[in-house]
């Protein structure tokens, strides 16, 4: 017996999110069956860094699972790749020491929130971004973007069934880039996200490029905790976890010394 | 009646290309029903720059048609918007004088067909770009394309079927560009292209860049015009018509004087 990274990239489109459901098609699940498959029709659990909702894309996701195979890491990655379908892929598969816990052991992830701001929306980008049709005030949404960064509790981004206790998560990063005339991604980097923290954050800030919210408004969301202040969960589609750190990785160290620089990854397409 | 030039932006997976058929959903037949709908009922005909095959997709389509409508263009250019399904965008509607031709007029097109050079193939990806696994030689695929430009026949690189007897064109744009570590993308640009030609070309390009062709099959195809020496047809999905080109817009010209250049359209993803 030994204990596997798998680092992901999916699809989100057509899954019911990654958790195991009863019903409904689940990137765990699909996982899980390829990986029992290849460990000699044992059942294999397999445990991810970050639990994505329904709709919620991943370029960097991590489980860990523990295999019987003789295959090596190699072979393995090689024959999970051959098994799974075309919209959920591994990009590494590697050996990891016995106690590795891809959820316990993250640093931090890296989230892109994509926006399609072309008139009528880009028929290529329509599963993987948001279309704004209307014209966005950037200058509006940079300046409610400047307030966020910081350790702080996030209740009044937090969906309301949230069931953690603890709410204080250090934001590290939290920037929107341009991508040509037509695109921009929010990117956000932290310790630790709350359930549909990201989604509420780009809602808010949507609402506040719209015109709708004023800027001030995300100091009393934060100041009060009252979810109500904030804006609407924003769509799942735009949304990708585009990165998980590790400490034992060799990480780059961004600027801000966050090590969650993301090496180009976030911005390569 | 005036007549209106309508640009076109599309994901070609889920039709079985431009040109209406007996069966199956095309792209033709979405827009004339829509177009049809908003000018009183009456069957409209949209004729296309460049008839896509199945499952190619276009960024920059170009067509016109005439309508009756009281309509402003700007009005149902948004109408249009409004009743066309997620993966056929209009990106622009105009009236032009009564005799544009969207074919006829053409001075020149612009296609790119998208590589995923990621070891397990991007999921993101999988429905716009076509996953080569094996490393290639891109040196040997740049010194093929330096070969390509020109005016020439290229029946060597039409479909077998291609009707056309005319097969001179002039291709004047042929490379490759990298993207980041994990994409490329092909980009062709000419006075116009026979049936399959761009996937054919790719086709045989990949072939070389596996080390399966010699770079100098290139000069023996071109030579003979004999379809069976180049490489197979390559798949469609990684196919997008960028832009068409035409005399009376005011055209960015390129360094090389093709006026085909993108004005970054071609880079911007």
């Amino acid at each position: 017996m030994r204990r596997v990274r798998i680092d992901l990239a999916y699809d989100g489109t057509d899954f019911a999110g990654w958790q195991l459901q009863a019903r409904g098609r689940t990137i765990q699940g699909t996982v899980e069956e390829a990986l029992s498959r290849l460990d000699g029709a044992r059942l294999v659990r397999v445990h991810a860094a970050g639990r994505t909702d329904a709709g919620v894309h991943a370029r960097g996701q991590v489980a860990h699972a523990d295999v019987r195979t003789a295959r090596g890491d190699a072979e393995l990655g090689y024959a999970l790749h051959r098994l799974l379908p075309p919209d959920v892929r591994p990009l590494a598969l590697r050996t990891v020491r016995a106690d590795f816990d891809a959820r316990r052991d993250a640093l931090g992830k890296c989230y892109v929130y994509r926006l399609d701001l072309s008139r009528y929306g880009d028929p290529l980008l329509r599963r993987y971004a948001l279309h704004c049709a209307r014209p966005l005030d950037l200058e509006a949404v940079s300046a409610a973007l400047r307030l966020l960064p910081g350790r702080r509790d996030w209740s009044g981004f937090a969906a309301a069934g949230c069931a953690v206790s603890d709410r204080v998560r250090e934001l590290r990063v939290a920037e929107l880039v341009r991508r040509g005339l037509d695109e921009a991604l929010f990117r956000f980097a932290a310790d630790g996200f709350l359930t549909h923290m990201v989604r509420n954050l780009v809602g808010t800030l949507l609402e506040i490029g719209r015109g709708r919210l004023a800027v001030q408004r995300v100091h009393e969301i934060l100041a009060s905790g009252d979810r109500r202040l904030a804006g609407p969960t924003a769509p799942a589609r735009g949304l990708c976890l585009e990165r998980v750190a590790y400490a034992d990785e060799n990480e780059e160290v961004t600027e801000d010394g966050s090590g969650l620089g993301d090496g180009g990854r976030g911005l390569r397409r």
